[in-house]
């Protein structure tokens, strides 16, 4: 099922996929989903970013065989940093290079610490398309990451989440102004999901509306002011945003 | 002036010190700030994290002018760290040794990116007293500080925001069990506020609410199970909480 956050006349609500409208639900994070009587036609509905976490992370060096050998690492992003569909990832004009990264992204559904594999599929609302978008030229200035990744609109996520999907094989397709530059899969992460979020919770509590770039398998890209970014993952759909 | 966040029968409110009493204000963040007709007596009131921040930084290495022949160097703190007076600082079992410190910390009014130090004062709200908790034996493991500084707890505020404080020699003194462990005071800090805010801001936008941990000048001291920490900033008052 889908689950989106769509603009309306009173404002921003959680919707649910209900074929040819958007639902809003009650509360977007509950189990069995109260659906309302509150529906609006999907066409020229407007997409937001699916949720507004408190906490955003992200997986370092999380591509292939090689960083299996490191322990899992992660960092943190602005939760300012996030926005929607089709808005705008914003250069700082002396930021040097800068890519965006299309990643597979876990939502969380409810509080959880020190969690077990058996309980992942609790914990777990869905999945959203991230893009990770980073300042490189900073990487090498800034261990912690603080100045590479936290730009204005450099977290955007969309278009919304699926909440039926197995994460352990997503193909991941980013075009640059139309052009396919990047194809993986989440397949090549190198610690999967399920070993991400025991690692994370293993040292912080994540809540409701957070989110986990799960890492970015070769699926970067360059990008430059004008530059439109269009991320495809199979089974979800496409997030489209332009940068400035 | 004194700015608090209490706990009241219709939930948690913005308060400003007027007296005997706390009376609550419509807008934390305006200036100027509107008084309302509700009030609660100072006695007995239950004093809660002053904000709720969405951005959580701290600088790293800021200690003395060693530190001062780096680049200034910032990490993010998880929000959900975030507690207030009185609130326990949970260890984990396994995570090693851990270090209370304590900082100055600034307190952003308004969105702000870019700024001039000319804009400092316009962007600030004031001054609350910080615990920078930190599991130090994580530092080696993992340089974005993601193990060491996100533990449940892990980032006491309060017990209000002072608005008017001369931020640039504030006494800081640490005790731990009533004993004092450190003394020093934020002229010790390599850069200072104004630098640290120009700095952080030419890199992301924070907004209202949000925090910065200023440093620890020599402020840290390590605590176990069943630690009592008191944290004392001349001008703003002090900060305790428990370990557990």
């Amino acid at each position: 099922m889908r689950l989106a956050r769509i603009s309306t006349p009173s404002g921003p609500r959680h919707v649910a996929d209900d074929g040819a409208d958007w639902v809003v639900v009650d509360d977007v994070f509950a189990r069995p989903l109260v659906r309302t009587d509150e529906r609006y036609p999907q066409a020229g509905a407007q997409l937001l970013a699916p949720v507004e976490p408190r906490v955003v992370l992200g997986m370092a060096h999380n591509s292939g065989p090689a960083d299996r050998e490191r322990p899992p690492q992660a960092f943190m992003k602005s939760a300012r940093t996030v926005v929607g569909p089709h808005d705008r990832v914003q250069l700082d004009p002396d930021g040097g290079e800068v890519r965006v990264e299309g990643e597979l992204t876990l939502v969380i559904r409810k509080e959880c610490r020190n969690i077990s594999p058996a309980q992942f599929a609790d914990v777990v609302l869905g999945w959203t398309i991230g893009n990770d978008v980073t300042a490189v030229d900073q990487v090498p200035l800034d261990d912690k990451f603080t100045q590479a990744k936290n730009g204005d609109g450099f977290t955007p996520i969309g278009p919304w989440i699926e909440t039926d999907l197995d994460p352990s094989a997503v193909t991941i397709e980013v075009e640059v102004d139309g052009e396919c530059v990047a194809t993986s899969s989440s397949a090549n992460l190198a610690w999967d999901v399920v070993e991400q979020l025991v690692y994370l919770t293993s040292h912080l509590t994540l809540g409701p509306g957070d989110i986990v770039l799960t890492g970015s398998p070769g699926t970067a890209a360059a990008v430059v002011p004008g530059s439109r970014s269009t991320i495809t993952l199979a089974g979800i759909g496409t997030l489209h945003n332009t940068v400035v």
